[in-house]
């Protein structure tokens, strides 16, 4: 099981792929608990919203019927008979030549089917003069204007914002069924990599991937676990993921950056039970030497070493996957996309995707994107870097004041 | 103190009189916890990074005068004099003539001061011929080339990206000091509200601003608390406010939506000690009823209480207010910003800010912002909605086809 025989795949293919992986499991969470969470059912409204015809405005309800012709010079004389009183039933009907005080938000009395402002009324004692004329609905939300009996308000795979849970609400929904937080392993490996708290020895360099990979799997709804750090060698990364896997929706295997410790991770994955190589290789700069594959259905990425490579391929690869494990149904694996004006030439080989580390500037309506150029690798270009500019595979690059799309990091 | 001594403020105005609040304290937080925190200290590097000058690439390190004019026809012979592992300082010098095989990543000999890329070179028994000439620190990142002791590597009031923390786990940082959550209050007023679990009566309706405000506060990195729901009654809302106060980094106070209730809202913060009410009224639609208030320095926000209108001033508004409070030191109120072509005329008076719900399509490389219309507080429009299309105060509405900035829904 050699990577040889697999064919680099272009990194819309890789998303392919995702869209099959099954979602975690369901759980009940409180209204409150919901915001950011998927939903894991159609919400559909079982009542009609408002449950009663509102006032729109605060004014007078009346027959619409009974202004018509009204105006400054000619008001129309109504006889105020009551009050609405808000989160109360009127306590009667609105007869022809009446009319009720009501506050926004008011029950329409009966009898009446429109509200007049209260700017255009004036009180003379028992009665109110109307300056203008309303049409029958005017100033109303009615029943089920809002939203009627039967209707899909949200349906499931829906990321939850926080005014979808006033929809829910406003239901009488006071729990909901989301999809649970999918469990992520993360695996580190590396003969050079010592934990952060360790003074590293010459040679050796502290685990950073780690915690870029637990901070963008948490991002994407994820429950991160951390498996532990194993040395290059295929036995030991064989042992933390058959102790892992159990224990996890998904395991994302922190590579070494040798060439050598690729195969290593290829195998482990290789050896366990119901193993599918996926993929292995993705056209995409950086992040080429990426792994893709299945263990008993669940998934498993073996990541570059590359400090930069491993954020890039966790924001376009992985993030979608744990997003799409975690029950979203959402066909843009990046939702959040500017567009902006590059600074500079970026070239870029036909084939090959790039995703490259971008600054933006915003400049009145516009927005600048520099590039940040860096040795591949270095740490201070992942922190100065607000997103990344994509050159998708037809382009040959892109040129200084061309349009370019950014991913902007969340 | 009624709110007809107050003049309606800009948003620009209440956005500066953010600016002045303080932040809520700190705490330190495990490295892996402090993704989407707010940092409360400057990160200083207090060493080199990479502290060894490392190999860029898989090859051999030389010394770059040995390959001074080797080509395809004449390559450079050099012996072979060992390997570096990685994770160990080299076990010896390069000297001249000679050769080290070297992983990406490896420790650079003393002595060889370039690695010449493994694709340029071919085996012949204990030599390797260079085909190609390298300039010195050719695929060499150098000591503190990626990061300089002294440098300023993250700075207080800097919301924590995943990368971020990789930075400063490179930098041996295992834990880091962050602004504590603020604690943000939540009480709802109105006589026709009634809880989400129980049955309306005609005239009323259930809480459902509890849930946008809820959620809205926790994505700005607030831990909300629910106060509770009081009638529109003065001394009932006094007394929830001074219970909750000293609980609270903020209170945010959901109106009823009628008139009355406004007066109520406002005469109860009044009412508290060293209350300031600093906004009463924004020029913005929706949410021109809008309260600001601090109270013992405490920022108190009264919101419309229609759904449509807290949510918009809950994001427009009290969002960037709660990230302020939280430490984060970014000018700008609303980071996401994109930009589209509307679809239709929207008319707007000059001097007041429409923020319009819309929703929005990818076409190509364009965004399509197509905007919602429906009676004020129809929260069907609410979920549907994409994001807030803002038409700024100087502008008398957006024609159809013209460029627009959006505020995506985070």
């Amino acid at each position: 099981m050699k990577g040889d025989f697999f064919a680099v795949k272009r990194i819309e293919e890789v998303w392919r792929l995702m869209e099959d992986l099954p979602p975690v499991g369901v759980e009940e969470v409180p209204l409150e608990g919901a915001s950011g969470r998927v939903l894991a059912e159609d919400l559909i409204a079982d009542e009609d919203l408002p449950a009663f015809a509102r006032a729109a405005m605060d004014g007078y309800a009346v027959r619409a019927s009974d202004t018509f012709g009204a105006s400054e010079g000619a008001p129309a004389f109504l006889r105020v008979v009551g009050e609405v009183r808000m989160g109360e039933a009127p306590e009667r009907e609105v007869g022809p030549g009446e009319a009720m005080r009501i506050p926004t938000g008011g029950m329409l009395p009966e009898g009446a089917d429109g509200v007049v402002m209260i700017e255009h009324t004036k009180v003379l004692g028992e009665e109110i003069e109307v300056f203008r004329p309303i049409s029958p609905l005017e100033n109303v939300i009615r029943e089920g204007e809002d939203i009627k009996r039967g209707e899909e308000v949200l349906l499931e795979g829906r990321r939850l914002r926080p005014q979808d849970l006033a929809a829910a609400a406003s239901l009488g929904k006071r729990y909901l069924k989301v999809f649970r937080h999918p469990t992520v392993g993360i695996i580190s490996t590396g003969d050079e990599i010592v934990p952060v708290e360790q003074k590293p020895f010459p040679g050796q360099v502290r685990e950073v991937n780690r915690y870029t990979i637990w901070g963008i799997a948490q991002r994407a709804g994820a429950k991160p676990l951390f498996l532990g750090l194993v040395r290059d060698e295929k036995e030991a990364l064989m042992g933390k993921l058959r102790e892992g896997l159990p224990q996890c929706d998904m395991i994302l295997i922190s590579g070494g950056s040798s060439v050598g410790t690729r195969d290593i991770t290829l195998e482990a994955i290789g050896s366990l039970p119901e193993a599918q190589i996926l993929v292995h290789g993705v056209a995409i700069s950086p992040g080429k030497p990426t792994i893709f594959a299945l263990a008993g259905g669940k998934p498993i990425w073996g990541l570059p070493g590359h400090p930069t490579s491993c954020m890039v391929v966790m924001w376009v690869l992985v993030f979608p996957s744990i997003r799409r494990i975690g029950g979203e149904r959402n066909g843009d694996p990046f939702p959040f996309r500017l567009t902006g004006r590059v600074m500079r030439n970026v070239p870029s080989p036909p084939g090959r995707e790039d995703y490259v580390r971008v600054k933006l500037e915003r400049r009145g309506e516009g927005l600048l994107v520099h590039p940040l150029f860096g040795k591949s690798g270095t740490i201070s270009s992942m922190v100065e870097a607000d997103g990344l500019m994509r050159i998708e595979a037809e382009r040959e690059g892109v040129s200084e004041g061309e349009e370019v799309e950014v991913w902007p990091f969340l």
